[in-house]
């Protein structure tokens, strides 16, 4: 099966990096800085999720026209901003730190992962973030993709299956020759919809030591695997 | 100047990598394995011009609908082989000969210009080639762009100004903010008139020993550089 396979597109937030821990690290310095007590946990996940999942939502079910994730942070910071009462931030350090989705870190293990992955696939982004915050994300970790590739281009996110579709064509692959790696069963599911394999990876510390991720075995993936260093194993690489 | 760019957009095909050199290399291999006497000077200056810039021009003047780059030099390739009297290709070595565009050698220059010059700025392709093409022409040669952009995402061709302005919006820049580099005149006509900078870099080998390129000076352009490292020390790197 891995001998088929041409390309492994990523998922990014939460799969190659770790978008909590990040923006709790900078909302802390932030705070330390201008004296907030703010729970940065709770801000970060209320950031996620209202600002970026659920907005996401909204423009899927065609409710909103489709709009650049920057600009969906953007707005959910300055609404967050004004809830939890932070005074004191000129719009310099406002707009730097909606940018901190662009300084993500990764797990510790996907440098080693990818350069091994990549020895043998291409190795490309599938993000529903935008393609110039993709390309900051790299530069910030230092690590290189073959191929930038975001829901961006495709003018709608995932799991939408144009995004699957359009992925594939650019990489100038039938569907089920490219692998789509995600932590989230529902990306893994839109793009086994549209034809792609699909490779889980667990990120259990996506969500905090508060929150478990599912970690039931899952037979409907092509391959399972507890980081990228274990993915590259298991493909042979 | 150079502080207020952000990105570096690169033509490819005769700026980064040496087209004709690897055609006639390649073609010279396959003619020694089947006994065949090609020019193949002729045949790469001929497959070049005639199944590719001349296949665009007609693209972009709307005579023809858009076409993958893969596709137009297939196209070229089986009418070539037909005329010169080659024989006895298999299917196989005719599809692996086509893609020899996706392993074209780069200029000696440019590995580590390309480095030198990523330190600063964003490096991503701004080439009519296609994505896939252009992935697995860097991964041939050994190196990364932070980004992969191509006309391929605009559905059309260099000079038409909506692939300068698609490269800008993905790369989140205002145009201003955007250079592009290439050794040809016409493509940096168009990026400037799109509200690109430019960048001209001398390719005075692009067309072999009995082409001559036009070294005239060009005060038109915001930079002229000999070659990539040479480029990398003009603009601060």
């Amino acid at each position: 099966m891995a001998l088929a396979v041409g390309a492994l597109t990523f998922d990014v937030f939460g799969t190659v990096v770790d978008w909590r821990g990040t923006v709790i690290a900078e909302g802390e310095a932030l705070g330390r800085k201008h004296g907030l007590e703010v729970d940065w946990a709770e801000f970060a996940d209320r950031w996620r999720q209202e600002g970026y999942v659920d907005a996401i939502a909204r423009i899927n079910r065609g409710e909103r026209n489709w709009t650049r994730v920057d600009v969906l942070h953007r707005s959910k910071l300055d609404q967050l901003i004004r809830e939890y009462g932070i005074d004191g931030l000129s719009e310099e350090e406002t707009a730097a730190f909606n940018r901190v989705w662009h300084r993500l870190r990764p797990w510790p293990d996907v440098v080693d992962g990818l350069a091994r992955l990549r020895k043998r696939f291409v190795v490309a982004t599938l993000s529903n973030g935008d393609v110039a915050l993709l390309v900051d994300m790299a530069r910030a970790a230092g690590f290189s993709w073959d191929c930038v590739l975001s829901s961006e281009l495709a003018g709608t996110f995932k799991p939408n299956r144009e995004c699957y579709l359009a992925a594939a064509r650019l990489l100038d692959l039938p569907p089920e020759r490219v692998m789509m790696v995600a932590a989230h069963k529902s990306d893994l599911r839109g793009a086994m919809a549209a034809g792609l394999r699909s490779a889980l990876v667990f990120r259990p510390h996506e969500y905090g030591p508060a929150r478990k991720a599912n970690l039931t075995p899952e037979p409907d993936f092509d391959v399972v695997a507890n980081d990228f260093v274990d993915l590259a194993g298991k493909l042979g690489c």
